[in-house]
């Protein structure tokens, strides 16, 4: 049997997920096939079911991926004098750097979740590791006293996750939206909930 | 020619809507027919099409009826001696009125906008609507000293609703989410975000 060689075993799971990416985005997750997948990515069903044997598969792993970027994001936070201006320009970074495709998709994939009940499993998996992630962040800045330590770090996480996605879906689909007014808010926004109370 | 009785006239229509709205969760907006949907509500054809004519016209009625509650809502706030602790009640009110089928239903709405240019115009205006009533209510309240006289009225409105919403869709489809608490925390970032400075 040959060897399977992981850089070149990871760059074809990623061209299978692009390929699986422009079938959705085109047909809805719902009415993509898998076949449509494989004529997308010109690659043999033996060959696609290989990396990926499902559409939900391929969602999973898209989100494990955004897990792994959030991660290295929040991983800077351990090198940071500043923890409050750090989580401030990670977030801001996240916002400004999420495709507007990738965020309407995230529209589809809750919609879908709606209605599919394996979906809605990965989805809620994914959300409550996203959320850990970033309550995690808020303890540690809490910790240091750079972010109120009356906070609830776990509920704050909840509700701006929730704001973050809400604001990047509507920001990819009502180009009237002015991006850099919208996000100046929701930095001042972050800035005023979190920061310690005077006095 | 029979007249009209307009209170009747809007009955059917409700029943229309709603047929639809139960065809939509059952088989998704895309897949949902106006056959299927003059089976669910027991009518024929004909007798649909003089309520509504297309889904597209079916959604802008839904919309239009979400505006109508919310300016119904605002109202209050001409009445009331404390704008700030009127516009926390609304908020907290449109929130846990919040059915999680609607909130369901509106990530269906948002995933066939990113495909459905005659969806995504509909939805647009409706957000834009939206934005602005919450706007004049934030001016409103910012003329009395009540709100933070230096935010940005309109951008602040726009990121507020689009938490409101991501955070309401994710409610309804994430039943770990604990909402007593997330809501308690949404009240506080509200109330910090928007509250004049002091000093």
């Amino acid at each position: 049997m040959r060897k399977v060689n992981p850089e070149r075993f990871e760059a074809r799971r990623r061209h299978v997920r692009e390929a699986a990416l422009a079938c959705f985005k085109r047909k809805g997750f719902h009415q993509a096939s898998m076949a449509d997948i494989c004529a997308e990515a010109a690659m043999s069903p033996g060959n696609v079911y290989r990396y990926y044997d499902s559409k939900e598969a391929i969602i999973a792993a898209i989100c494990e991926e955004d897990r792994r970027q959030l991660t290295a994001r929040l991983e800077r936070l351990q090198h940071s004098r500043n923890l409050f201006d750090s989580m401030l320009e990670i977030a801001g970074e996240a916002m400004s750097a999420s495709d507007p495709e990738k965020s309407k998709f995230g529209c589809e994939i809750l919609a879908e979740a709606a209605r599919n009940e394996r979906i809605a499993e990965i989805v809620r998996r994914h959300n409550a590791a996203v959320v850990a992630l970033c309550a995690a962040a808020i303890r540690q800045a809490q910790a240091q006293r750079q972010v109120d330590p009356a906070l609830d770090a776990e509920a704050a996480a909840a509700v701006l996750v929730a704001a973050a996605e809400g604001l990047s879906a509507r920001l990819a689909l009502f180009p009237a939206l002015d991006a850099p007014r919208s996000l100046a808010a929701f930095r001042l926004l972050l800035q005023r909930f979190l920061s310690p109370r005077l006095g």
